[in-house]
């Protein structure tokens, strides 16, 4: 990662979580600590880093002050997901602390995420106080309540899929781009909402985010393979273990011989052994998934960039880190 | 109830139920069928009747055609509380048929719930095909989203309360408003946006809305225990059961002698026969509880009628049919 882009992600970082612990508290004590759980656990926030930086690269800090509630909105969003989603897939450890669910109880983390999603829009209200009318927030709110429907159907695909067999790249990047690319979508627009563009814009934007997010999510199943858990802090196969049917899988079920197809189908969604899984994901190699995933990712990335170029901005500097988040996500370790 | 409320309720039940279902569709099929369980099942549809009337109560039927998604909003808000609540509070059977996560499964039920709270907010966006503006929408998102956090504190406060034996009147009252109160509230305010009026009136709905709401909390709470479980809908004594600190059970304890009060607690949150939950009834009853609470749940019903006969309406019958509701919350055997 750049210096810049390093720079700009922490400064956004603690800009965000600042502001979320100032804007989300209320009682009983437990409800906020479950929520807040995870959030103070750490995380990178691209969401809102999008957001922030694409407001100030359109309409400079001005942008970038109505900007926060809207990010902060769709961090708090991000959170709710990862609170539910690690309930559904029994998923022990995230950012390198126990899930909510194991920290607090399945109840809470219920609740926790609940609490979260209704704060994702309640926060919104700040923006009134920061430049921001009725008429952008009613903007703002149409863009994050059509994200999560998606998030939703992409969630509700991806445990779907893992009982399947018969799942093709399409529906792959359907279902990661209502799971992922959605929200991510919604960030860079919600970053255009902020800096008063017009529908014409915003859309840009979401075209934008919707490349980096698919190529995110894509990267993200690379490495729930080929990282490093020390890395990514996610349990090492987890993916294989949970029958994730993601492009990796897929790709090679159809580019392999019927022998080492069968070998991976009684292997993925199954308990097996760190061998087991790692002879598949041997096999996964060999069949040139690894390669044709990367590629994808590296094509969504440099289509994203050729949309940040296409825009009048007037904060060039804003528009460089932006344009390096859109390669990072694709070469990332982490 | 009065069979003039009957056939509004009916009538504005149908509308609604109709709507949600051409309003919430999408894929995968079983993520919306595990959505749509519960308002399958039925329901009373008071909080949709609630936005509906008022609207048309203060604007006539061009308030009530705008006010629609509004009552949808609030009727999916509702039924993502109930599919969560009863993952939460281990209920198996709600309006005669099994809770979504038994039907379902948790992992489906948790996602219908989620997929409900989106839509709650993401079918507002009709509201511009039918003459609200950015603006409204704005102001409607804002009341929806506070009352959604209110709702997770409510539940919250609900569940720590059935590990603690100091919870006295206030803090009770103060729960149901979060739990019970506040959507209730937010369905009356959403009627005053839908009739286009300023934020006075607004708020003097919300005050309607909030002690039926706190009234219609207390008498589920009485039918908890001294309703028919064939007419309620609900598994008897199932408040006892999970040890919520009801009106009921705070009155009893403050008032029994201590043999009883103890009594009262060996059986209060404890999986006990349904003959002990019948004599913990019984000693309720003896403590004057009963009374007091019916009492309390009344005064707050008149209340609720002297805010709707200060209004400036144009509508008698809605109106009316409002002050019927207000008797019928407390008054319901079911």
């Amino acid at each position: 990662m750049s210096e810049r882009l390093e720079r700009l992600l922490d400064v956004y970082a603690k800009m965000v979580t600042d502001y979320i612990f100032k804007m989300v508290r209320g009682r009983p004590e437990i409800l906020y600590k479950a929520s807040l759980h995870l959030i103070k656990a750490g995380g990178k926030r691209l969401r809102p880093f999008i957001t922030l930086a694409t407001a100030r690269m359109l309409s400079g800090t001005s942008g970038e002050a109505r900007a926060l509630p809207l990010a902060a909105a769709v961090e708090l969003f991000h959170n709710f997901t990862l609170i539910h989603d690690d309930i559904i897939d029994k998923d022990e450890f995230r950012r390198g602390v126990p899930t909510t669910h194991v920290a607090y109880g399945l109840e809470w983390a219920l609740l926790a995420g609940d609490l979260l999603f209704a704060e994702s829009f309640r926060v919104l209200e700040d923006g009134l106080e920061r430049g921001l009318g009725f008429e952008d927030l009613g903007r703002a709110m149409l863009i994050l309540s059509r994200a999560a429907k998606r998030v939703s159907e992409g969630q509700a695909f991806d445990m779907e899929f893992e009982k399947r067999w018969d799942v093709d790249i399409n529906d792959y990047l359907e279902m990661i781009y209502l799971k992922t690319g959605a929200l991510i979508e919604a960030s860079a627009m919600l970053g255009g909402i902020a800096a008063l563009e017009d529908d014409e814009v915003v859309s840009l934007l979401g075209e934008y985010g919707r490349l980096v997010g698919i190529a995110f999510q894509i990267k993200d199943d690379i490495l729930g393979i080929y990282g490093d858990p020390a890395k990514t802090g996610k349990p090492v196969y987890s993916d294989l273990r949970e029958g994730k049917k993601t492009i990796l899988i897929i790709y090679a079920l159809n580019k392999l011989d019927n022998d080492k197809r069968e070998k991976i189908k009684n292997v993925v969604g199954r308990k097996a052994s760190e061998e087991e899984y790692r002879e598949v994901a041997e096999l996964i190699r060999e069949s040139g998934a690894l390669k044709y995933a990367e590629d994808m990712a590296y094509s969504m990335s440099r289509r994203a960039l050729r949309i940040l170029d296409s825009l009048d901005v007037v904060d060039e500097e804003s528009r460089e880190a932006l344009r390096e988040l859109a390669v990072f996500v694709v070469e990332r370790d982490h």
